[in-house]
């Protein structure tokens, strides 16, 4: 008789986001004449720019000739895509990353959710709260947890709140921990982590002989050069700490797909009996058996995103969502509500004003203003009490969002 | 301390087609001069049909555009595509499937390594063997076997001898499985399970409560009409079978990359109390946390695969590969070499000449003729004794490959 994995019933409810989904449609088919104004799921809105779609365009040229023609590609990436990667991620941050050591994919929600996979049945997990639900949901569809208490924590793992008292960027644990996902800008608070809250994760992961998993998803939001978009710029790091990036939100590939995961080889694990095993190897593996690289043409307009073009038009970009951003924390802080982020992030995570929970404040943005945002509760029991309000939309949309809340709120 | 999953270290070898890379890889580096000709790993050699080279210049095209730009994608793949696949796929062969019974994905490849997740740790495996690495390798890393024995047989695992006594296509067994994994045709024996075969098959997982993960991948090369091409064409099989799809052998996809399972929703498991669950709604729950659509472009290209122009041109090509695959069975056979498959299959599983062992004759083959294939016992210990000759190359080529395959043997 074929049984199931039952850990997955222990998931509450829905994924996040196809909860949303659902509300809004629910919504939209009762009020059809609603313009709504989606600020909740992190999906670009400005056409992709013009060097990359000449990449693609491109690449599908010659995938029709013989000559143009690539079947499978190498299980890690082109050398030609690697190669920009380490230039210009990694080198001219001052950080020495090997080819080897980066594994090109189809989307950091992909790595940052199999990653866990290559850890034993038994490690101890910490999280921020809140946080992105991949980290916490992939984990207890492993086994790795026991069931969910009234606040939807998952018996077994280490929930850190991530809080205004500590800005939003919480201090390695004390107790036990073996794998900790840390993301900065952070998805949802839009908090940036410092050089010296970096540094303490480092060296608290080097003292405790645990790895870190770094989710840089969001790092060309970073606008002050002094802080890391690395975890690499981190002394040590290669040591402890495996990175993911994505080409998402930094070039509006949330429809194109690709990213990567770096995993250095001096990052070690251990077997029950104490010997130590290269990550990198068991990674490689995986990589090899259940994935099949990412498509030529997909890899052609990653590549593009370095170019000299490539790298002008897709800062444009991000800095139209920062000026979002900006507008989104100024007008809403000017109209009373409290908001952080927004500066280094293309999220305002916003205080519920009267005390409304998360979800009831979802409710009446979208019912009254016709405003989607993400609840907060939707990321961890800490988040409840905030949503996370997106940039990603046109400047129009955002200033007509603006307007609508202060409305809705002031009745 | 960051302890890792040891199942891995269970794993023989690395995966077979990076091992088969670096002994060619290290034969190249010895004599650059030598005209290597590539019949091992199964991938396609003709350039992108015009058609889908259209398409997917039009999409690339309209993602820099305001009106056309697409980020994230439905979950489960666009209603263009879905609609396509259940008119030509499904309802043309007389079988009805819903639309959200079909999960768009980038590769058989994953899907079949990811859905034994679904299922509980303890459920017991049987596959064909030899057999496609993935299947079994997935389940090793996932704790669901024990060690290797000396022929490379994970103990726990039922395997089914595909021989030539059975015609390659073994029959369900007689001992308690709960998952079994099929492919027809059959990579690497290029055999073509029967209406009969497939009915006993689903029968029998009727009667034993089990789940078929039926691999599909190869359909499009079966020339047959009688012949099912989908598992649903046989009654009953929508309550006890997955089925996986792919274009990248039916229309050159290797490099562009997409895919499809197919979950019925009438298809249950069990919980260990006895309750049942719809292994639709857990397979949606999993491509919902770990996977993030497959890019808007290669949708589009996916599509055009349907239109009247992609259809002529892609069942060109496969008519390309299968000539050649005749070719090689005709001309190795009247040379004297025992050959199986070939007929509704790109693949050629050759009998190793003079009791040589799989991996002796590939070695020959690559340092005698420059010619390279795949060691049968790759893909399990039933496969030892013959070797795998994919008929994806050009007609020159394989005609090339013959005559040197015969000369290496005619000494």
């Amino acid at each position: 008789m074929a049984r199931i994995n039952e850990n997955y019933r222990k998931l509450q409810a829905g994924y996040l986001f196809p909860e949303i989904g659902r509300r809004v449609a629910a919504f939209t088919e009762r009020h059809p004449e609603a313009r709504v104004i989606r600020l909740g799921i992190g999906d670009v809105t400005l056409p992709l720019a013009p060097a990359i779609v000449e990449a693609l365009r491109d690449a599908a040229a010659s995938l029709g000739t013989e000559a143009g023609f690539h079947g499978y590609g190498p299980e890690n990436g082109y050398a030609f895509l690697l190669e920009l990667i380490q230039e210009h991620d990694y080198r001219a941050r001052g950080v020495s990353i090997e080819a080897d050591e980066i594994f090109v994919s189809d989307g950091s929600k992909q790595d940052s959710g199999n990653i866990q996979e290559i850890f034993a049945q038994d490690c101890r997990i910490a999280v921020p709260d809140p946080v992105y639900p991949v980290y916490v949901d992939t984990n207890v569809m492993a086994g790795r947890t026991g069931e969910a208490d009234d606040d939807g924590r998952y018996a077994g793992i280490l929930y850190l709140p991530a809080t205004e008292e500590n800005g939003f960027t919480p201090a390695p644990p004390a107790g036990r921990v073996d794998l900790a996902y840390l993301c900065s800008p952070n998805n949802p608070t839009g908090a940036v982590a410092s050089r010296e809250n970096l540094e303490a994760w480092v060296a608290w992961a080097r003292a405790n002989d645990a790895v870190l998993i770094f989710d840089a998803a969001y790092d060309a939001f970073i606008q002050d050069p002094a802080l890391p978009r690395s975890i690499y710029e981190i002394e040590g790091a290669a040591e402890c700490a495996i990175e993911m990036r994505s080409f998402s939100k930094r070039a509006g590939f949330t429809g194109v797909r690709c990213a990567y995961t770096v995993v250095p080889r001096a990052l070690g694990g251990s077997t029950a009996s104490g010997e130590r095993v290269s990550l990198n190897a068991l990674w490689a593996r995986r990589h090899a058996t259940k994935f099949n690289s990412v498509p030529y043409v997909v890899q052609r307009a990653a590549a593009a995103v370095f170019s000299p073009e490539g790298r002008k038009q897709t800062r444009e970009q991000v800095a139209y969502y920062l000026t979002n951003a900006r507008a989104l924390r100024d007008g809403l802080g000017e109209a009373g509500f409290t908001c952080f982020g927004g500066e280094h992030a293309p999220y305002i995570w916003m205080r519920t004003p009267d005390g409304l929970s998360s979800w009831e404040c979802f409710d009446k943005l979208l019912g009254q203003a016709h405003v989607v945002c993400t609840p907060g509760s939707g990321f961890g029991a800490a988040g409840e009490g905030y949503v996370r309000i997106s940039a990603f939309n046109s400047r129009e949309n955002v200033d007509e969002a603006i307007d609508r809340i202060r409305h809705a709120f002031s009745g």
